[in-house]
């Protein structure tokens, strides 16, 4: 960087300008289940093949594949038969569906529903608000009602939102030592991984999923079972319906979704059920103080500008909202991964 | 890549994901005029300032340029008046509409028409085709109509490709000596932009760009001035009406929108027109012959699904192309960017 022979020929900008490319090379893959397939095959598979399992032109399917090749998600090996993939051992683990870190989901909904959205990303800057109304010829005025508008889209939501925990969740709840606390209320825990890595991780906990109702029953049908018996369900909306009383409150990726002003509210609802001594885990990914990075978490500032009312802060940002809702003794943890946690006590 | 910590937590795959974050953060910065205010500015600017010269709201402004400091395309300063940003050098250089290197144009083309046509890559893989149909609505059985559809996209096409000779054209010009042929055309030479610096780097050349009518017209308009002597043109369809003698002819990207039998009933054409001891020059981003990369290449021919009906190819698969179309004394030669050149003899 900076060096004159980047000055001669701008490497960052011809790699930046092909970054679109890369992610849905990656998430056609995963889409028409090339990993999910080689998994299965146990065996190196030609491009003809891996076309005619999957139901695709074989100039396109050859295409893709070497194209994984160059992105180091499959290998090859040039044999007498002629081109053999096969997965390498990160895609094995996660872009597999039946991987337990699979990223799958994740994917999908990047590429689908975040991908449109920042079609139109210049408007949102110019606007300064999140584009679904122009992406999908819906209202707005209420993100979750956009973002939920189906219960698919809502489903493939809390989809990609488990995928995310099962790569972040250890760390963030292992960030504190929450042991102290077995009666915890997840408010917008949806579909129920990062609950589900509280009662592995800590054995005397139980864990309340608060969420709409409609959330409420997609997660009970098709993400949490009822054999799950420290996970349950409280049916509401937080910012209107009453918050009841618990230890810990866990406000993962919530924050972030709404300006200071909604943040403060919902902050000083929960101090109020709060039992005292009692706490608030803010799971969110930090920006650095001078703003300066990192880097994932300026792109995800920018896309809850796309897509919600809210923004990334810095770990200031959100200690100030904590004292403002009268919570203290705030404590930070990084974790070095895409998400951190911040835990203030009643 | 491929160590334990990796396998732990799958970098490659979240910054894969983040990839069109990246790319629509670049785009946007250029479309809104961001480099460009801070280069005609001479001065470091607040947030506040650009939003408001640039007549965007302060919220998105200020995470767009948070986003673009983290890619490196913007420095800040943090003073007493807040933070001031300003370009770096090589977002002066490349970013910039009125710098000579600019790729404002090309990543105008990526942001709107590519990203577009690339919401649709699974389809392309799936079906073998282009996807003009499914983003446009536009017929896709002739790329170029489709590509044309208006002059206004025309336009911005040509402008992008000029943008690409503005950092590549020199070396692929410069890759074999040329300096016998004087009598060039330039097939397909569309903005121009190949044509100037062939006739730049070679003082006895003239340069014909053979084009259809419409693009003839707007590269006479907008981007070739008639006071460049040496440039002249000629309309017509390369594929359907005669091309004129003349001792080199350039197919600068020419080749990689079509498949092996247009591109041999076209090099045969081109042999035949030729004077005996001329040459063919194939400008081209070229596949190892293994087909394990570049990246970039490996992605372009991906591209050249979704947009054309043509691929990027090996060396070797040029060469025999060349040969059926008769010509002979093949040399290639690999420029380290991102096109290649490869030079046939009559």
């Amino acid at each position: 960087m900076g060096s004159t022979e980047d000055l001669d020929y701008p490497q960052i900008i011809v790699q930046y300008s092909s970054g679109f490319l890369v992610s849905k090379v990656m998430f056609t893959a995963c889409e028409l289940g090339v990993f999910d397939l080689l998994l299965e095959s146990g065996e190196p598979l030609s491009s003809d093949s891996i076309a005619a399992c999957l139901d695709t032109s074989t100039t396109g399917m050859e295409r893709l594949l070497e194209a994984c090749v160059g992105l180091k998600l499959l290998a090859v090996e040039v044999t007498q038969k002629g081109a053999l993939y096969r997965n390498t051992e990160i895609s094995n683990i996660y872009l597999t569906k039946s991987s337990p870190k699979s990223q799958y989901h994740m994917m999908m909904y990047y590429s689908n529903t975040v991908y449109s959205c920042w079609q139109h990303l210049t408007e949102a800057v110019r606007e300064g608000r999140n584009q679904y109304e122009r992406t999908f010829g819906i209202s707005s005025k209420d993100p979750f009602g956009a973002m939920y508008r189906s219960e698919e889209e809502m489903s493939k939501f809390m989809a990609g939102q488990n995928s995310v925990w099962s790569i972040c969740g250890r760390d963030v709840l292992a960030a504190f030592d929450l042991s102290s606390f077995t009666q915890i209320y997840d408010l917008g825990g949806g579909g129920g991984a990062l609950a589900r890595e509280f009662v592995s991780l800590y054995p005397n906990s139980t864990v309340t999923i608060y969420d709409l109702p409609k959330v409420v029953r997609v997660a009970k049908e098709q993400f949490v079972s009822p054999e799950e018996r420290r996970i349950t369900f409280h049916e509401g909306d937080f910012f209107n319906d009453s918050i009841p009383e618990a230890e810990l409150y866990i406000l993962s990726k919530i924050l972030h979704d709404w300006d200071d002003d909604k943040c403060k509210q919902l902050l000083a609802k929960v101090y109020k059920a709060c039992k005292p001594g009692g706490g608030v885990l803010l799971v969110e990914s930090l920006l650095n103080e001078d703003k300066s990075g990192p880097l994932e978490t300026q792109l995800y500032s920018m896309n809850m500008l796309v897509q919600t009312e809210g923004k990334e802060r810095t770990a200031a940002e959100y200690s100030k909202l904590l004292e403002a809702g009268g919570f203290g003794a705030i404590q930070v943890k990084r974790t070095g991964k895409l998400y951190d946690a911040v835990l203030g006590r009643k």
